[in-house]
């Protein structure tokens, strides 16, 4: 192990990633951070496996879900946090992936300022990067695209709106979180700003857990495909990219269907 | 330890993301791959900290420099891996970040295709999540951003050309790799294009490192200050964002100087 953990002032509280979903994937702080909290209050989606990696000694708060209640607000979360803090606990809020994407840290660092409290940020390894290294692929390529869009599906007014125009152009690369509900929405912006039906979208289920599943689509059958597949954890879209034919990409599903448009 | 290493096949050749710098921002499984290989070819970049962490048998090839001779070529980086890996050796190709993000992973893969050897993908933190954590800051964010762009500063032909119109909008986000020599073409694109001249840029040098520095200029004074800086190491430019106040922030610069534009 390459450095001592004390060296580092995590707590009070640690924001930690908790990658996408293979403990493998876990950053060494990460799990540092994870084995000397006294409490990790995470959320709903990050695995059992992760959470078994916690200290003998660490309580663990879901806030996705408290028992069998009802969902737990934005507010309630901070609230424990800052609470838990408050009381002299080594606290880790514990996020999927980087919590810098897509993660709300900002909300739960207000609260902190506010209560005064400090905190650190331990970065953690985003789905995108892990869903396209099950692809075989990059998200950037010299002499194809020199910037890569990380976009969400949807945001607080419902489906998000971007820069349509922009992503219909040929060599375009997005990694769209939260897309699977806008799929369609995304399909007819695209196809509005002239984007080619036969781009390449891999569908990324569960990236980078026993469970992955890719499944492969243009912007023509993407919601097909999606309807077809029945995806029901975490997936991401990657647009602009199709598997790399010779990596290792288990459980790809070519599927039959073709969607006319 | 969560897993066995034996259970996921990494070798022949195994890409393995080293992350930003701090050994301690290493995943697991790079971690494993590094103390499993029998070579591990790497940048010039890694740090001394990382290498350190090998096998006791694990030989250590520099691709970006062997010994006091000139560069290596991209080709001969390629003949390296393929010839490594067709001698029986188990091959770490170790990349800073994420070999996925400006990694130049593809030329690699089809040189192993092309000689019919497999390989695996172990993503690694890109160095923009590392950023913005020490930044105290979010890559998105609720109500300003649900997009970012993660784009570079040159390509092959030179400094790369990005959508300036679409980046010159109040509250876009991107995190500019490679940008310090750009950085002049840069600004004077996106003020062509209405990029309001007061825009934060934060500034990054060895994210995660021992010496990392965080420089704060905006879209107006960003050349001056990266003249003033006089920064070495590999750098990353953070548009749309300054330090959060109550952040962890080590060493934050704040120039005195103002470029009139």
């Amino acid at each position: 192990m390459p450095r001592d953990l004390h060296q580092t002032p995590l707590f009070p509280v640690a924001f930690v990633g908790a990658g996408p979903g293979d403990p493998d994937l876990l950053t060494l702080k990460a799990l540092r951070a994870l084995q000397t909290a006294d409490v990790v209050i995470h959320d709903r989606l990050i695995s059992a496996e992760i959470l078994a990696l916690v200290g003998l000694q660490t309580r663990l708060r879901n806030a996705g879900k408290e028992g069998f209640g009802p969902s737990v607000t934005q507010s309630q979360i901070n609230a424990m946090i800052v609470e838990e803090a408050l009381s002299g606990a080594r606290v880790v809020r514990l996020k999927s992936g980087d919590p810098a994407v897509f993660g709300r840290l900002d909300e739960e660092l207000d609260a902190l300022s506010q209560a005064g409290l400090d905190h650190t940020i331990v970065p953690g390894l985003t789905s995108a990067s892990a869903a396209v290294a099950a692809l075989g692929q990059s998200l950037t390529k010299r002499g194809r695209n020199t910037a890569v869009r990380l976009i969400t599906g949807h945001d607080m007014q419902g489906y998000a709106d971007h820069d349509w125009r922009a992503l219909a152009r040929d060599g375009e690369v997005a990694a769209i979180y939260m897309g699977k509900k806008a799929a369609r929405f995304i399909q007819g912006r695209l196809l509005m700003h002239g984007a080619n039906p036969g781009t390449p979208i891999s569908i990324v289920e569960n990236a980078s857990r026993p469970d992955q599943r890719i499944c492969v689509a243009t912007l023509a059958t993407l919601p097909a495909v999606l309807a077809n597949a029945n995806m029901t954890g975490p997936t991401l879209l990657i647009y602009g990219l199709a598997p790399r034919a010779a990596a290792h990409v288990a459980d790809v599903a070519l599927p039959d269907l073709q969607e006319m448009i």
